[in-house]
């Protein structure tokens, strides 16, 4: 469920707001490995709404996902949209947020920091998109094809919306043990990384410190996935290894052995 | 999709409005002889939201229907509420509106016109349950089981949600045929009477204009029913005959004979 205000900035483009609706649903599909069957969107509509629907056909031809219920409704406030997407599963058992295991390698599919520097983008530009990562930001892609082959060899699979640092506690939360991170593995988006540069600090140099950024910011739609398995030698799908599952200690989370201070992500109310 | 100001009355208890958005939808699958699998849950939240919760429970509870997903946010404007229940259809083919043919019986399973006067009686009292057709209105009770037993021998089924009438028309248009109703066997329910009674009217006369209040209101979530048998002597389902389906002519619905004037029911918009 996302509403005006809350979830994106009054003034968005609406067609960017039916294809993040749809994209974040369809991204919970793929942390699961499903195979989309079709989704039920329920919308306020208003003048202007034209965009909309156009954000809507172009999330669901991209994706070759049905429409198949919901409702509309004409507002008199703040606008909101809700979104169930169903999914079939492809594996057995399904991925879940509660399967890591000590002994486990811990991987992400896709990049992390785009949706960050698109946020603020917007802020600052009223929404416009105008660059890689203003897209990263409003155009999110869930990665359901990526997901589905992930599935197969997943002791645990969740996909990255409110940040690597929480959604990876949450992940060792759940299965009881101690996610350890490599700031330095953790796999930053080339409009991240030029940003950083931009902001005058040398090629290798921001990534240092640049991790705490990319890894507490949501948004970005990827997935984390916990798996007996070396996933660098399978070519399928591209990942990223970015740490280690360990017997359940103090902290739920480490970061180069230590603990994670102050904010971890996008804590929803 | 539900919203504050626009389905409900502001100051509703949100017990009621949590029974409402889940009923309405128990009531199409109820509508299609469908067993409920579950519901999800979109909710903007907010101080005093206990009150959605108990109703939330309630109305799962009443109905064995579990809760299997959704999501909360903390709105800024209005409220809003979104619901997807999920069913598993009972019969072959399903039971849809466009499935009505010259020669069917047409029946109504439930009754009429008493969520118009608790509406009535909210608007007045701030929304407090104090009589019969208030709970009807507020409170409405899907036809679940009567729906998968109706749907054995369905032509064509709709729930009445915006007022005989209009629905009636619906169906008429979907299946090309005109809709024959008979005013005084449209069954009004016994708050409804009473209400007309105490109007001053005497015990049978008011019912002969009566019909066009009570069948162009909806929220009453009975059951419109096509068939090409005698539910009269089916005794599993207590049902109203109240017309006959007959080859398209001119109008989509007449009422005596009649074609019908003036507002069929609640349009959205």
């Amino acid at each position: 469920m996302i509403a005006e205000g809350v979830h994106y900035l009054p003034g968005t483009d609406p067609f960017y707001i039916a294809w993040k609706l749809v994209a974040v649903n369809l991204s919970d599909l793929a942390a699961k490995g499903a195979e989309p069957l079709g989704v039920l969107i329920g919308a306020s509509l208003t003048d202007g709404s034209e965009r909309f629907v156009e954000g809507l056909r172009a999330i669901l031809t991209e994706y070759d996902v049905p429409l198949i219920g919901g409702d509309t409704i004409r507002p008199i406030g703040p606008a909101a949209f809700g979104c169930t997407a169903i999914g079939r599963a492809t594996t057995r058992p399904v991925p879940c947020r509660s399967g890591a295991r000590p002994g486990n390698r811990l991987y992400v599919a896709g990049e992390l920091g785009a949706a960050r520097y698109g946020h603020a983008q917007c802020v600052a530009g009223g929404g416009v998109l105008v660059e890689g990562f203003v897209e990263a930001y409003l155009k999110p892609r869930p990665l359901l094809a990526e997901g589905r082959i992930l599935a197969r060899d997943a002791s645990a699979m969740m996909d990255i919306s409110d940040g690597l640092l929480l959604d990876a506690t949450r992940m060792a939360d759940a299965s009881g043990v101690t996610i350890a991170l490599y700031s330095a593995a953790i796999p930053l988006s080339r409009p991240y990384f030029e940003q950083k540069r931009r902001e005058g600090r040398g090629p290798f140099e921001p990534l240092a410190g640049g991790w705490r950024e990319a890894a507490s910011w949501g948004d970005d739609y990827a997935l984390l996935v916990a798996t007996d398995y070396m996933l660098e030698q399978s070519s399928e799908v591209a990942t990223s290894f970015v740490g280690d599952v360990l017997p359940r200690g103090e902290h739920a989370v480490l970061v180069d052995g230590q603990p994670v201070t102050g904010s971890l992500g996008y804590e929803h109310r």
